[in-house]
């Protein structure tokens, strides 16, 4: 297949996937941009795989599976990219279960992020999440995991780390605290957070939105508040900063 | 005075520096917006502030010194964000020597950034520096730490954090182990990171370019090359991120 037309309902179909959350949310699928990620995707996740002309002519020994060639001219119009590479995958989102990702027996980190906005902070935490072989639990109101820019800055994290996304990020506290998980909210008025309790069990560690912070609600809820130590006049670290130094200094202690 | 038209000089002064490092490096000047870099800016690095004429009517209490007032539409064209809170100062460019960073006796973490070019990783990492106590080194080819995309997302940390801009990065690592300091450069072949040796002496930490990694030249600088250890199929975490683990590994040893 060859599309040369804007028109064309795959190229409608990415565009709407692309810009729209709602669309990515109702169709349980998304796009990502770029050979590695092409090349990092699961193969029975991707739906359909588009390359451009250019890239058919230089690349084509690096496709495993069927695709859909596009004119240049339009591929250049649906990527989201400055320099566009040349390669674009619909692909379909993971589902996960909390009961399939706690394992019992082991001590495990899980990240709980409430209404987090930026979309670098969310792949650098999905991206640090694999690093530290967490898993990743967001309410609705953090920014769209499947938002392109989120997706792009995982680095294909978004394949393989475990994510639930709660209506109410306190029944996900009250999950984990039912299954034994111990719950750290980082909070301006925390203890110091070198904690030996992380050696005792599993830790979550709740991260707020970038502005506001953590809410009342949500901070009560936790077994403790933790703070990262800070010189200077700092009020506080960037969010995904928060969310490694903490994920760190517990995967240490595992 | 007041400002009511885009030819004004004041305004083209605030557009140039806002948009052209080049002009920023020559007058050593820049640009700060909102009224949280306002109130963290030290007085004496001010060199102009300008407020739109709703700041005036609703926040006129909060500015400390004298200001020039702009028109409301013209505001909205200068401001380098989508909802202008609607003030905005130009700075003078604060300058650091090494010989008085360096404090002797005194165990201090130092970053070396070779390259970087994110500006959200160069604000997050300054700001991690504040948190931590850390001076910045950076080499001419980072991105400048005086664009407006780096200054607001040091959250204020560009007015406190000491740094150094080399030519050469080559330079600093030399002049930083010649005042005993360790050098460690982040790289895929290091061996683990918890390093006892972070307690014995002045730690610095050479972080690499976001797609390219640190060049040979200057890993080979380092007196030791560390990896945070990573799960998954990670090939690297994200700059800022590995940046604050490191230093906060470093901290936690001070």
């Amino acid at each position: 297949m060859f599309i040369s037309s804007l028109s064309n309902q795959h190229i409608k179909d990415i565009v709407r996937l692309q810009t729209k959350s709602s669309a990515r949310k109702k169709e349980k699928l998304f796009v990502a941009e770029g050979l590695k990620m092409y090349q990092e995707a699961p193969k029975e996740d991707i739906v359909n795989t588009y390359i451009s002309e250019t890239f058919l002519k230089e690349n084509k020994d690096k496709i495993r599976g069927s695709y859909i060639i596009v004119k240049d001219s339009i591929f250049k119009d649906i990527s989201d990219t400055v320099t566009p590479q040349g390669i674009i995958c619909i692909l379909r989102q993971r589902e996960y279960q909390l009961n399939t990702i706690l394992k019992k027996g082991e001590k495990q980190i899980f990240v709980l992020l409430e209404s987090l906005q930026d979309p670098g902070n969310l792949g650098t935490i999905m991206r640090t999440a694999e690093g530290t072989g967490a898993a990743v639990i967001m309410n609705k109101s953090t920014v769209d995991l499947f938002n392109p820019k989120v997706v792009r800055s995982t680095m294909g994290s978004v394949f393989r780390v475990p994510f639930l996304i709660f209506e109410d990020l306190s029944d996900a506290v009250k999950e984990l605290r039912e299954n034994g998980v111990t719950i750290y909210a980082a909070h301006l008025n925390g203890g110091i957070y070198y904690k030996e309790e992380y050696e005792k069990s599993s830790s979550g560690f709740i991260i707020g939105n970038e502005a506001k912070g953590l809410t009342q609600e949500i901070s009560r809820q936790a077994d403790c508040l933790v703070k990262i130590p800070m010189e200077g006049k700092l009020e506080s670290l960037n969010a995904a900063v928060t969310a490694a130094v903490l994920m760190y200094e517990a995967k240490r202690r595992l």
